[in-house]
């Protein structure tokens, strides 16, 4: 009995640390940017539309898009900053390819100025649930 | 019992529609910022580990941080940038005082070579549970 104790739970435990490096294998393949954007001042309304109906269908239908988050400065409604994390770079790459960014891209190509993409690694990401509602 | 029934309907209507303003309104409420900061080399790791354990208490311990995500710059990693999401100005006048706020910003502060704070109003703010996993 005691022995079948011992193997219970050195099971136990090699599954928890199989699951757990997983775990931390998956958040390292992750690919972390922000795209710092800045908007021609005729389209920001427009832009803002088309950008939030990007993010919510791309992180609604794909499952590799983990993150998208879009922000405007408030003292200069011109400049976006969006916090993207992919599940992957494969994941990335397929994103490029849905009919939803494809209209976003080319909807929204005349109305952005410049664009600059920071490829970043994460130090901390901390988010309560109800941010996710 | 017609009369009962439009009763119900109409009162559930009411209450959801009032639920539902009132997740906007803590919604409009809240504070979004991004602090653009640039560490000094020689203090880079510790940075990193000082602001994530920062994130994480301020995250489980305060029930107005709502978010706190850092991330570096992988081709210039002394460049930090954090997103936060606060539920309120009034949360965050109560996070300055905290214990832990206290102690990483009296920690970092010879690790800090400029500080940038930046307001952001949410143009879209898409999540994926499993982000948190």
């Amino acid at each position: 009995m005691k022995i079948l104790n011992s193997v219970i739970i050195a099971s136990t435990i090699l599954v928890f640390t199989f699951s757990q490096t997983q775990a931390i294998a998956q958040q390292n393949n992750r690919k972390v940017r922000i795209a710092n954007i800045e908007i021609d001042p005729a389209y920001v309304q427009e832009y803002r539309a088309a950008l939030s109906e990007h993010a919510k269908t791309a992180v609604k239908v794909e499952p590799g898009v983990l993150a998208l988050q879009a922000v405007y400065d408030k003292v200069h409604p011109t400049k976006v900053t969006v916090f993207e994390v992919y599940a992957s770079e494969h994941a990335y790459q397929l994103h490029l390819k849905t009919p939803h960014f494809l209209k976003y891209k080319n909807g929204t190509l005349k109305m952005v100025k410049s664009l600059e993409l920071v490829e970043v690694a994460p130090i901390a990401i901390e988010i309560k649930p109800e941010l996710m509602k």
